[in-house]
């Protein structure tokens, strides 16, 4: 069984990454409908639910393979260095959604500033009304402390390892790497712990999209998710091909 | 040049746990001898100074091959994915060294109760006195507060690429993860950041590990030196026998 750890996250990773791909196609041909008004708002909000589900799914696969092997999430194999470099606590930094909202409003304001003059709506990331603005603003501030205090606790579980039990039983080991059941137990009670911070990292990153996507139209959820997901597709590929670069393309598992 | 990036990283790790594993040896030696006093106060602190300068060469060496391939050291290959979970910005948690400080203390007091009373007297970790435990909590509350400012602009580094060029760039893309000028200039402007956050972790490791050579005596120093590559070298590999479990052994780049 065990042997298998490392495969079967691999896949999940996988699956999920193709599950993007066409997500992706789906948002993307909805926004084209929508444009030429053969689309309606209720499509999207369905669209955008279907992709949060997906999510959900993924989470919760994860915390069933993590409890077997959580150590593989945390820099996986899988993903690039530079992917891996970007990393919080096994995943995104939840904060990122809220950037990601803003940098979009930004571009979306830019680019239809000719049209915003004439009075021509699209009813995209561009058009955040101040409620909007106001609870996205509060959204942000709520995330951003509990992403602190996950870190704080994934600090705390980083130091244990400088700390009693482990510390008593490598004094007493007689061989460097020795292993024994003390140890062992030691080691799956750390890995406990670990879980416990995925598990409350992808609730986290979770939740923020679920609140974002209450305080989104569907128009806009369509809009954020399209880019999300391009971002993140786009920053595996980067990922890989600027790996190759540095000589690790021939050693990196694809 | 470029495809050897990944290799040269990994000999300069392997260079560097081999080296630990000799110091490991002379550390050992040196307390054997010094316990029947064929050892001076002043061999130990040689030997601890020597040690402390190795580590600086190391930080130069990293520093130097991170400018090629940052990546490569966040979540390094030729490590254990339970040492990678381990990692805070590329190393160890400098307020690692003070907890292990502390636990060593703490070891030493119980095994020598018995001594403690009858007044033998033997200058380990287990005799602090009051004036080292006040600097030791004070160099604590100072690395705990540099490592949060470090914690925080890695944080925001992280967040950049949800954020402007990246976005922007990326919308514009009519492929995923095409890639053009404009995008590796902003790769490697995040990569120079990042780089910029492996030197500053880098020195703040090495800073709290001299100014704790400073608070101990030569004895404390040579022990807390012994307990700490011993930890380090165990962890290793512990996390390469827990890695081979969970069927990472074949995949992994040893």
């Amino acid at each position: 069984m065990a042997t298998d750890d490392q495969e079967r996250c691999r896949c999940c990773f996988l699956k999920w990454m193709n599950l993007q791909q066409q997500e992706l196609s789906e948002l993307h041909q909805a926004l084209t409908l929508q444009a030429s008004n053969k689309n309606s708002e209720n499509c999207l909000r369905q669209l955008a639910e279907k992709c949060i589900k997906h999510y959900q799914d993924y989470v919760n696969n994860r915390s069933q393979l993590a409890r077997n092997d959580v150590s593989a999430f945390f820099a996986p194999a899988w993903c690039s260095n530079w992917e891996n470099s970007l990393l919080w606590i096994a995943g995104c930094r939840p904060s990122q959604y809220i950037r990601l909202v803003y940098a979009l409003n930004g571009i979306e304001i830019d680019a239809q500033l000719h049209e915003f003059l004439q009075g021509t709506r699209t009813g995209n990331l561009g058009e955040l009304s101040p409620e909007q603005f106001h609870l996205i603003d509060i959204l942000q501030s709520k995330t951003i402390r509990a992403e602190e205090k996950l870190t704080t606790q994934m600090a705390s579980l980083q130091e244990d390892v400088a700390d009693q039990p482990m510390v008593a039983i490598t004094k007493g080991l007689s061989k460097i790497g020795e292993m024994n059941g003390e140890l062992d137990r030691a080691l799956d009670k750390h890995e406990q712990g670990m879980v416990g911070a995925l598990e409350e990292a992808d609730s986290l990153r979770l939740s923020t999209l679920k609140e974002l996507m209450d305080i989104l139209t569907s128009r806009q959820a369509v809009d954020f998710l399209t880019a999300a997901k391009k971002l993140q597709l786009c920053v595996h590929e980067w990922g890989k091909t600027r790996d190759e670069r540095h000589g690790r393309g021939k050693l990196m598992i694809t």
